[in-house]
Formats: structure tokens, sequence, C-alpha cells
């Protein structure tokens, strides 16, 4: 049995765009010989459609997709994941549904088990999960069906479940001989080989055929990554497709397999940096290009963060559809004006000068009768980066390019950064990278030769909004700030508990004191894309109005 | 047998203060004869606590609360909400819980079975449901406890059931005469009537007396508006508490109680307007007070928005806690700063000038080169927007108020508004009022005298930032609009539907199309005060990047 897995990038509402994608992959799929064709997880509406599950027509659209689907099938089943109505009610209104389409018809529908509520899931506000799971039988084959999330609660792997229920066991004690699993499994780093252990132990321990399939492609701040695979009973690996991109694989269920081992040792070798860059630059791409734009525009300070989103832009879009912004001010050094100006001739980008010296003495002009007596303080460099804002967006209205704004994880969570100044932007690039991870990442973008200024890259971080301004300044080292950070914001670690791992009680209890203060600030950032286990936006929801300083 | 209400107002996470009020209430709700006494849904912590309930060091701290909770009370049982640990797993970490504390002790714990995941609801993402419920038996009565949603799924009063487990009718069917709720249940217009109508059909359907306890206060978005109630057995009302301010109910079960329908006849006879002041004005007094600040600026633009708003925060706040704040341009009719300077006067707050007009045009004159030969556009008025944007954020940083921004459901619905630009602030006050709610609202204001001026109120409204601009220059006239956006954005009515309502088909694309490309600015917006059943933020989740224009 020959199983054909469409690993796609769909866009989430575009139902006629979706389906023409499908049709085309599912007929190369057949003409590669397939028998079995596989879609990811909700494809033809893409994934997560959110909120507009909320619309009657939106799922309507959706229902009449199933059948248009239907309509170019022919007799090679297509898996197709879909929206189902659940009726009769009581119960949730909708499905997480997989339909099998053959020779122009439905032949059968079957829906998820396991509904995921946690970081960036809400499947419960929207679906009812399936009552009871059985295989179906294909080409003579008993096939068990599973959805994504179905296939993420092994008893054996995981030593804390969050569902009682294993559909996965079920669907082998009665039979089943072969999984296959529609996916959409955002990406985070680690995630792909993860991912892979965890199928390779379910193949291994329920010594069955797996087959999964991931949808690719960037959706606001979620990044699917892809990498699906088709392991044979015991875990060894027939095809794994590549990261990142669209691919589609037709391999034989019993095709020799590479050894398990072998190709997650291959999978683990890739330069983390390597899947991270490609990662946001998908993710950029994306947004940009679903949007409806195709260019970007950013602020270029001449320190590393700005270079690093700029490297990626130019990567991901064109150094044709990126323009370089300097804004520079009288606490703008030489170096950093003539770093960006550097950058913008190694990417080949549209270099632009803007100063903000006038319009900012001008406005504290009008400001200053009601400043009197008070001493400079925040508020003036808060007016330099807003204004720096005004501008960029001010370029993008007129340009129609979109801001990519360019702070790191480290600084959006202790709030070194102004609302409304460089937080200005439609999408956030490295807003989930911690300032070590910019780093690492600038040195790999240079690793055949120097993109990115050196200088940017060794000099002492600073805002330059004062004079002889330095981040550590304020904050700790970043080599600390960052570790402190994983503790807290990522692994929700207890003062108590990140101070036993050797850290100086002030400096976590002035760290976490500054993540609670600057939520209000995260509330009103740009999307950003996601590449931890926890992100800011929409997987961490913390109230702004709270006194729990724990 | 005589039950205290204690309709209280949490704040989220202060643990302390929590527990201290808890006590004093507990104490004189005895004091006044209470045999039982019952506290809000999730009290000890504040509802909703969101993902701080990942912080196990946050569930500890509840925990301990509990048992400091269970030390103060007596021989009279006090049931408290809080959050419990589910164990043995699988399943989801936690349960929200409720707690009978009696002589220092915990007697008893009960679970929530009904887990909503609708509009602003995640309760799936953290608490495990109750596996079954149980009568338990108080001062010699069958006592049914139920938290919040447990009451909302009477099968005769919804023809739309979510769950498939009505808790009421087991606990009755058990054995139960009185039925008691924990809730922490959020207002919008027409709440209060509907849930009262429910409460009532529950308790004449079953049979029982009922007691609901709600929550009171403000937490980011939602506003919780009290209205508790003690039922006797058909629904007649024994005792109602006030709506949006903290009270304490102490009443026998077997007391008087007066006919359903004349309370709430004259619940629903409160004008809609009074009802809706009290609670923006909580929202805004808490969310201040509880993120630690006193004050708040306003942009005073001599429109009927930020008169509203400034009329709203200064019944809130008092007169000396409001900045107002005029930033005229050339395109800013005398009229209206006219207008901006007498509703300062008439609301006796601060009133500050500064003019826009400098710093536009230095900020203009250093873009100048790179806008040659492209026509002026909609960039010219955001960057005035924006400039007033910079101005009230530097006031704010300065002095040490949050700005609270005045843009309506209306505009926010179309992107009528400048993201960075007029959007700048801490909270949206009247983000979920529609225009034509505002002038009502506006009118109810000046009920008895004249607050807000005259010309505010009747003056074509404009955005002002270019020479004779209107708002129905580029929008369809505010009834109509606004009859659309109710359709579209709160009933997730189709383009068809609307259409059928006899709305023009153009106008009702066009308002949907400019919905659907405002969402980027949406995301970005200070969170707003909910109102209605359907409002922008949490309780709506759309992609961004996506193509679904049905």
């Amino acid at each position: 049995m020959k199983l054909g897995l469409l690993q796609l990038n769909p866009t989430i509402g575009d139902y006629a765009g979706n389906l023409q994608k499908l049709r085309a992959a599912y007929l190369e799929a057949c003409r590669r010989g397939a028998n079995l064709v596989l879609s990811p997880e909700l494809f033809l509406c893409g994934y997560p459609p959110r909120d507009l599950l909320l619309r009657e027509d939106f799922v309507d659209a959706g229902l009449r997709a199933v059948e248009d689907a239907a309509l170019f099938s022919g007799p090679v089943p297509l898996l197709v994941g879909y929206v189902d109505r659940h009726e009769p009610r009581p119960g949730r209104r909708l499905r997480n549904a997989a339909a099998i389409l053959q020779n122009g018809k439905v032949v059968h529908r079957i829906y998820k088990s396991l509904l995921p509520t946690y970081d960036v899931f809400d499947e419960d506000r929207y679906f009812e999960p399936a009552q009871d799971v059985a295989p179906v039988t294909i080409a003579g084959r008993k096939v068990g069906i599973t959805i994504c999330e179905d296939i993420w609660n092994d008893a054996d792997f995981w030593p804390d479940r969050l569902y009682r229920f294993d559909p996965v066991q079920e669907l082998v004690v009665a039979g089943a001989d072969l999984i296959v699993n529609l996916s959409a499994s955002p990406w985070h780093q680690g995630k792909a080989a993860m991912r892979l252990a965890m199928l390779q132990h379910v193949a291994r321990d329920e010594n069955v055929a797996l087959a999964q399939v991931n949808a690719v492609g960037g959706n606001d701040e979620l990044i699917f990554d892809g990498h699906s695979v088709l392991l044979a009973p015991g875990g060894h690996v027939i095809a794994l497709a590549s990261g990142f991109a669209e691919e589609i694989i037709v391999a034989d269920v019993g095709a020799a397999a590479h050894p398990a081992t072998a190709v997650h040792a291959g999978l683990s070798s890739v330069p983390k940096e390597e899947h991270l860059h490609d990662a946001l630059c998908l993710g950029i791409r994306d947004y940009v290009q679903k949007t409806g734009f195709s260019s970007a525009i950013i602020g270029l300070s001449g320190g590393i963060d700005s270079a690093v989103v700029a490297a990626l832009a130019t990567h991901a879009l064109g150094p044709e559809k990126v323009i370089g912004v300097s804004m520079p001010s009288r606490y703008s050094s030489q170096g950093s004006r003539d770093d960006a100006e550097r950058l913008a001739y190694n990417l080949g980008i549209r270099y632009e000068v803007v100063p903000i010296g006038q319009p900012v003495a001008a406005l504290e002009a009008e400001l200053a009768p009601l400043f009197t007596g008070r001493a400079a303080d925040l508020t003036e460099e808060n007016i330099q980066s807003r204004m720096r804002g005004v501008i960029l967006m001010a370029l993008s209205n007129k340009l129609g390019a979109l801001v990519l704004t360019t702070g790191n994880k480290s600084e959006m969570a202790v709030g070194y950064c102004t609302l409304y100044g460089d937080m200005c932007g439609a999408l956030a690039v490295i807003a989930d990278l911690f300032k070590m991870e910019v780093y690492g990442l600038a040195k790999w973008i240079n690793r055949d030769k120097v993109i990115i200024p050196v200088d940017s890259i060794t000099k002492p971080p600073s805002a330059e909004l004062r004079p002889d301004q330095k981040d550590q300044d304020s904050l700790p080292p970043y080599e600390v700030l960052d570790a402190i950070l994983q503790h807290y914001v990522v692994e929700d670690k207890s003062l108590d508990e990140i101070v036993a791992k050797g850290f100086e009680r002030s400096i976590v209890r002035d760290v976490m004191n500054k993540v609670i203060f600057s939520e209000y600030k995260r509330r009103q950032a740009a999307p950003g894309l996601k590449v931890s286990t926890r992100a800011f936006g929409m997987g961490r929801r913390v109230p702004i109005a709270q006194r729990y300083k724990g």
C-alpha cells in the first residue's frame, strides 16, 4: 500500500485557493501511485480558523468545499480535514473532522477525540469530541484514522497526561495495523525531533505502521513546520518530508526503512539556528503575503536586533522588498549609524535616513510649559522612541509596506521597550527569542560571510536614548536575565525555585516585578512569531489588573 | 435558615486582601444571624485568574488561603470559592472548587461540573470537571452546591444547550431543596434581568429555593455586576442585592417573597443607560486602582466620544483625578476647541492645551524628501493622530496617570481610528459601545443639567484631520453602520442575511471588508470594557492573516 502525504500550506479561510492546491497535489500523488492520500488537519479552512468558526456561513462554505473536493476524487481515497456540524445537540456546535472522499463522494467521516486547550489551543471552544473510535477498512487494510492531538496521549510516553482516553490504543485493540494522523502541529525549537520521537514511540509500542501528514506555513503567530513522516511498525523511518516547505511524499508502507535512531540523529544534528532561521523566514513571508502585502520596512538602529530582523526579512522577501530606515538622534553614535548603513549595503536593501532631532525638539517645546520643575526621566526617552514609531508608520502608510518590529523576548519580558515606540509594527519577528538566542542567530547568519556588521554583534547593547546609555545599566547581564526569564516566564517557576538554582534573590525579584508590571505593554504588542514552548501572545493569557507578585 | 450572601469585589491574585475582605464580611453576616454564608466563585484568587493558574506557587498560595480562611470560620459554615488540584491524573491539573469551612476546618469540597469555553471563558484550559454531584447536608437541610455555569444548562430554558448534563436537576433528584450558586458572572447590557429570569425559571421548574451570590467589580475587560439574589421555591424574590457595588445580604429562605414578575419588571425598568453608566464607572475605577494608579488623562477633541469618557472618568475617580488635554491642529474648529474647554469646566477637571502644529510640521519636513511626488493621503491624517498619542503618553509618563482611550465600537469595527494614535491608552472605556449608544449615554449624562456641551452632541461627527472632514464622508450614517455591525460582528450574520434585512448590498459588503481589514488594529488595541454579548477583545478571536470575506 502506497500512501500519499500532502504536506501543504493552506491560507485560513481561502477555500478556493486551498481546494485548488489540494486538487493539484492529490492528482500528483495519484500519478505517483498512491493508494491512499492524506492532507493536514482542517486543511480546507486552514488552521487555526478560531472564531471564524462561529460564523454559520464560514462552516457552510467549508461543507461545500468538502463536496467540491469529493467531486475531483477518483478511485484513490483522499482523506481531507474539515469542520463538520455536531448534530443532534446538546454539546458544542461543531466537530473537528476528516472525510474520506472517493469516486466523487464522501464515503466516511471521522471525528477528533482529544481537543487541546493548553498553550495556543482553544479547541474546546468550538468542537464536541468524538464519542468512540473505530478503524476503517481502506484498500483491504484496517486503518486507524486520527487527528493531531489524538496521537499525543500515549500513556508510556507522557508522564503527565491531560486526557483519560488514548484513541490510538483503542484503534489498535480494534484491529488497526496502520495509524494515520492528520496534523496541524505548530513548531517550536526542538519540536520536530521531539514529535518524531513521540511518533516512533507509538509505532514501536503499538507495533503499527504510522503516517503523519503535518501542515506547513505561517499563520499569524504560529509556524507549522511540516516534517511529515511515514514509519514502519517498530518506528523505523520510511520517509520524512522536509521542514518549512511544501512537499508531496508518496511511499510504500512496506518499503525499506531507515533505523529510527539514525533519522532522529539526523534531524537533531541540524544546527538549531538553521531551523530557527527557516521558521522565522517562513513566518515573515506568510504573514506578509497572506495579509496581501509584499514588502517590509524596518527601523535600523545599528544594533543586533534590527540587523537580525532585516537579514531574515531580506531572505524571506528578497532585497528589493525591504526598506531599512535609520532614525538618528543626538544620542545615536556614529558607529551605530555606520553599522546601520553597512548592514543595508550588505543586504542590498533600500536605505533611508530620517533624523528625529527637529520633531522631538518641536514636541518638547510644546510640552515644556507642562513639565516645568520636573526632571528629565523616561518620558524624554519614550518621546524619541515614539517619534521613530510615527516615522515608520508614516512610511508604511505612504509606501504600502508592513513595519516589522525588532524587539526580542528579553526586552518584551521586562518591558525594556516603548509601547507605541519601538513596539510599532505588524509582526514582531524575534519577540520569542531571548537576547542570547538573537546573538546565536546573528552569528549563524554570518557563518559564511559578514552580513551583520561585526560591531553590531560585539558592542555592548544600548537603546541610545540618553548619553552613554547601556542596557546593562538597568538590566542584569543578558546571560543572567535570559536564564531567569526562562525559569520564570517559560517554566512558570517560583521565586524560591529560581533562587535555588543559584540566582541572587534581589535580582530575581526585580526581574519578576518588571515582567509583571509590563503586562500592559505586551497586551498591545504586535503578534510575535512563536518559536518556544511558551511565547507571549495567545499562548500566555495573564490579567493586567492583578496583584500576585509570587 | 438564614443565608448570608457576600457580594464582594476581589482583586485577582491579592490573596491577603481578599482574605481580609472575606473575614470582615463573614463576621458581619454571622452577627446578622446567617446560618450559612456564601462567597462568589474563585473568590480567594479573584476571577478570572487566567494563566496565573499555570503557576504552581499561585495554586499553592490559594490552597494556603483556604486554610487561612478555615481558621477564622466558626460554627456558621462558610462556602468559599477556590482553585483545587486535580489528583490523581490523567486529566486537567486543576479544579474550580468550593470548600465548606466550619469551626476552623475544611469540612467538604465541591467541584464545578460545567466549564464554559465560549466568549471570554477558557475554563477547559485549566480545570477538570466534576465527575458527579450530590447534595450536602448543612444545618439539617440538603443543599445542592453549584458553581456559576453549573446553573446555566436548564433543558427547558435554553433552546441550544452546550452540555449534556444538568447538575441542578441531578441535585434536585438526589433530594436537594435548596440550590446555592457561587458565581462570577460577567455583565453585559440586559444581563441582570436575563440572569434573574433564568434563575427564577430554575427555582420554579425544580421547585427549590435558590441563592446565587455573584462577584462585583472590574477586572481588565470584564465587569461583574453583583445583583446577587435569594429566591423562594417557585421563583419569588426574597432578596436582591444592588448592582455594581459590594453588599452583604442576610435573609431567611422562608421569608416573605415578592412576586418574581414585579421584581423582574423593576430590574428591567432601570434605564439601560443607568446600568451602563454604573458599569463603565466601576470598570474604570477598578482598572485604574487595581493597577496601582489613581488618576487619568483624556485627550479632549470637543467631540462626543471623549466627552463621554471624560464624564465617566470624572464620576469614577473624582474631578481632581482627571486631566483633559486639548491638542488642536489647524483643522480643529474653534467650536471644537471651545467645546473641549467647556466640558472640562463643566466637569471641574484640569485642562491643558498642547498644539500639535509645530511638531507635525517638523516631522513632515523630515519626511518630505521621501514623499516627493506622492499625494497627501491618510498618511498625513495618521501623523496628526499619532503626534497626539505621543503627547498623551508623554503626559502619562511624566505625571503618572493612565491614558483612557475614547474610541467607540463603530470606529473600532471599521478601523476608523489610528493605531498608535487615538488608540493609545491603558483602557478603552467605550470600545464596546456603538456610536448611537454613545449618543444615548451622553443624553443620559446630561439628563439633569448640561455636562457635555450640547454642540458636542448635535454637531456632525468629525475626526478633524483634514479640512471639512466628516465621518459620514467615509462611513454610512451611524444608524445604518451600527445596525449592520450589530448583525455582522455581534450576531455573526452573513452578507446575504444582512442584505435580507433591508440593507444595501454594496454598503454591507464595504462595511464587512473594513471590519475584516482592520483586525490588525484591534489586535493591538487597549483592553476595552465589555458591555455587550460580543465585544472585541478576549471574547472575539479572529486570525489576521486570513482570506475569508464571507
